[in-house]
């Protein structure tokens, strides 16, 4: 048998629970051990009911196996959720009382107080809430959730900024992705061809989570930062890849040439660069003066670098820039398998 | 014979130079007398050698007029141009100064002081600056300039707030379409499923032309607005249609009522209101949460017409918004046209 | 009051019911009474629960209409059909009982030996099939259907070549547009920058109504015509209109100068060509190397011309040509107003 | 220093020149050694001129590299071809006379009757040709060709049904990805939302090259298959990947059933399967009803699998097929090095 750590995929049929079950796969630390779905899906063999979308073939093993209910019991130390918003309070934090430790791509627990909203390079320290979770619930397990997918090419790319000058004010426009709205998702009517300004709660959530993830831990939980953040989100007929252009403002004046720097001089702690989901470089400046590109740039780091671009003055606040991430992998499914990969190198999970 | 006013096209033959033979080829007060272009193409049959690309089929009396050298001593009392930026200045100082005037959609005059840059809806009264223009060069003829086709639909579509309110600040991000880029223009490969964040001096013609259009009239000149203007501009894999997010900062704090009733109320002057191809909304609102959309919303007003949406509260400045305008109409062919027609009411053209 | 006949629409909100309602708002024979649509709609206002996809405004009128019930009793003398396949059989039967005329874009009654399957332009004698249909069930109005989008478009585009030459065999490849599939239909993760090689039951379509419409009234009903038909059905990344690539043989060797010939001679027989939606050329040669093209070509004759092009020898068969057609003008609404114009000219609808 | 054979790129700076450079990056047999491009390119710095494109980064190596013109002398035992038809014929000779061994993708050669056109699972044995041709023109190198993309997946995806049962007859259309015309080559406003039905010269190309690769070798040369194809051939808005809907009649009849196992049990010949480049299956049969798909299917094989689908009747030739090829990979660079390496492991380059 293996030594891998046994994890199970909550919403395995979907478009994120199937790159769960496509990054998972040859996880040197973790191994499928059930896959979780609705129960009109129960009982059934995943590779009947799923509708697989990935590029690479569906791994036979997991193929084989047979669709749980999402309900505590099932293999797995880990939970990876994908489930439905709708559903996922009740049944994430079932998971937690349980034992077992939820990562979660779902939006309902993310501005919980007591749940991290984790982006390892920027705050691995917010996993301290979880002690205050446990101890506030009862539970032995957690739920820890990742950024909404526009939220965590902005927070990342934008990381270097925070941590060389502090942000003040943030602008940002976003072009995002189909694969964001999910399978079947956008009608083809809808994108081909066309743009569409309005993607529903988004602007909401990019502001919210931005200020919650560089938030400052405090005794009392998550002192959220003081940045204000204008969002307009927009949906453009690419299929991977969320391009966000960005204005920002500082206490001082920061040239573009400090903010390059402080960009190509960005790494992650040595703990968080020891994962094996975080690239060499968790964020990328190219110099081109047209990149990055939706098209062409998404694939860096295994789709876990923020590629950012274009940095020159902006004419109201100090800085303008592009930046750039793989919306179904640093935007979903990498990003909670990478919180995962902390929970075990701190040794919450073994 | 016509009593219409004869005209010619200068660069008849690319995108905007076709646009202008759809336009005018049924206008009720002008008609095509002469088609220009370069040299190798002097001398040939106009639909021998056009790329025709408009939906509508090209009228057989285009089709079977010699095209000329772009020379003044060509047919026509009005030049509608669509030269190449390289080339436009001397050619449409050598009309203007034969008694011709040029309506121009080329960049080259559009920031020279004694030029207008019209929007007949917003800045009419800057035609007072071809005084002191024909006065200075000795012309008898003039040059009047369009916008660039991603200010053109800003300037219009912020104008009703403009005139209410008035703007202290503007951030606008742009998803443009590729027509903007002419023909063959933006190659297949960098557009389908990409986004481009760059289109090569755009961003400075927005910041420029915005402040002079919203400028003030004065013995001098034109004497800019005090306006901020940050702008991001992008390709996007749309065919015709810009469309724009703003932010927008007044003198006092607006409502998104107050803003939203400007709009609505909107007019143009009566003088403009009764030109052939003013819309009867220069400025439509439209009120649904995801509109306008390019590839729905660009035809209204036969492509006159600015649409405005999602008018909300900016966590950083007063008001955020959407516009949508047809880039190759309102921000191009229909533009000069326009502008055309104003100086034809005015009697400076008979 | 309006001398026009009252016509009816049943699935009023779909999208091809939306192209009823554009395509009868200004129609001048005939005026919509009444809007049905599914028992859920009924009793709401029709703009209120629409989702608008047309280019043109809704009309006012229209959008202020009272959904009502497909049933029987409502007004309308003429029943344009949009109405979902799998209760289309008993609600257009009960209309056609009750006296109304039903002309149906749903496929459900196409192949029924006693129902119309018309082309105007190309079978206008099958309407002969009606005095059977009402004696058989009594009816005293009746049905009459218009082929699925992709075979209408085929029939019509080599009608010229099968009354010239009589055909034998027909190889055809389609690239559909998506619009075709109807609203939200197609997925745009599954159309954009994707050709997908499959739409259910397209193919057996194609292959039996061809040789349907193409057959000969005789007294027992419509003998099918002898063709050999087969198809390949694809859906590509485009918005309106159906290219397909054809291989036809006949009895005898035929050039492509007579083929040509053929098309460019080919007019709809008087009776139709009077009706208020046959276009002047029902069949236009475009004699362009790389010609038809589907974002080009679509909107000749208001969408109702099919396009040919590149008629050029077969290794195979005998010739190789390309058509175009609008797939939801032509291949569907605007197929049924023409239908129904046809019942009126005929003096079967009052 | 490496053990590896040293390579030239010929017009390394192209589309196909760039993919070439991918490929060879890594290969465990070739070190590139030196890249040619045009004279103006000549003395540049490769990393300096290159517009690269493709999803990788630059090898680093590589953009270090001086580009030389593409003369003999330059370092390379063999010689990956992509330079330009019009100047191909001279290039390529001079080396093949300077011993080079040219295997190319450049169409110039293809027909010539001495020239192997080389698909290494479908006619190894035609490399026979190599010794007439080095005998006839005195040259110790030599030319292997590699067909144009749309043939080469048409031929390797029918292979496994010619080898089994014979082809007499086939009818194919094809969906070619913009990728095929290089860079820029298409333009966007051509390819948004359209389909081209015309590629120059590819119709003849389909149908010349394959009869040539299912030629049989004899003393005096390749005898032509005698197989009719009729080609039509068309563009559609993907990136990559050229998808060909066709059908085929035999010398008896044969059951979709018959078929399919015919392409399962399809293999390379050992020599052949040896290669790095030739995937375990070269041919794949995919099931499932709407396969394959341009965008989710050509991957497999590192893009040198041709994937089929919807093996079914024909109503008038024997059976239908859709076949999938990644147009970029087996259909142009990725099947030029796999001729190389069938020449390595011949023993004619060392």
């Amino acid at each position: 048998m293996s030594a891998k750590i046994p994890v199970t995929i909550l919403g395995a049929t979907g478009t994120v629970g199937q790159k769960f079950v496509r990054l998972l796969a040859d996880h040197p630390q973790f191994e499928i051990a059930s896959v979780a779905a609705s129960a009109q899906s129960a009982g059934k063999r995943y590779g009947d009911i799923v509708r697989w979308r990935e590029g690479t073939p569906l791994p036979e093993r997991v193929a084989a196996m047979t669709v749980t209910r999402a309900e505590p019991g099932i293999p797995g130390r880990i939970a990876f959720s994908a489930i439905e918003a709708d559903i996922a309070g009740e049944v994430e934090q079932a998971f937690a009382r349980a034992g077992v430790y939820v990562v979660t791509n779902t939006k309902t627990h993310r501005m919980d107080p007591d749940v991290p909203l984790l982006i390892p390079e920027v705050n691995p320290d917010h996993l301290g809430l979880l002690e205050g979770q446990q101890r506030k619930h009862g539970w032995t397990g957690g739920i820890v959730a990742n950024p909404n997918c526009s939220t965590a090419g902005l927070v990342l790319g934008v990381a270097p900024l925070e941590r060389a000058f502090g942000i003040e004010k943030l602008f940002v426009a976003t072009m995002q992705a189909v694969s964001g709205a999910g399978y079947p998702g956008v009608a083809s009517l809808d994108a081909l061809g066309n743009v569409i300004p309005h993607i529903g709660g988004e602007e909401e959530k990019m502001e919210q989570e931005t200020r919650k993830i560089f938030g400052t831990m405090s005794p009392g939980g998550v002192r959220e930062a003081a940045i204000g953040v204008s969002a307009h989100t927009n949906r453009v007929p690419v299929i991977d890849g969320h391009l966000e252009v960005v204005s920002l403002g500082f206490g001082r004046r920061v040239s573009p040439e400090e903010a390059i720097a402080a960009i190509q001089a960005y790494r992650a702690p040595a703990e968080v660069a020891a994962l094996h989901s975080t690239p060499a470089l968790p964020v990328e400046y190219d110099a081109r003066p047209d990149r990055p590109q939706s098209r062409l740039d998404i694939e860096r780091g295994n789709g876990m670098t923020v590629t950012v671009g274009r940095v020159r003055p902006c004419p109201l606040l100090d800085l303008r820039l592009v930046l750039l991430s793989h919306n179904t992998i640093r935007g979903a499914a990498g990003a909670a398998v990478q919180n995962a990969e902390l929970l075990v190198a701190r040794g919450l999970v073994r």
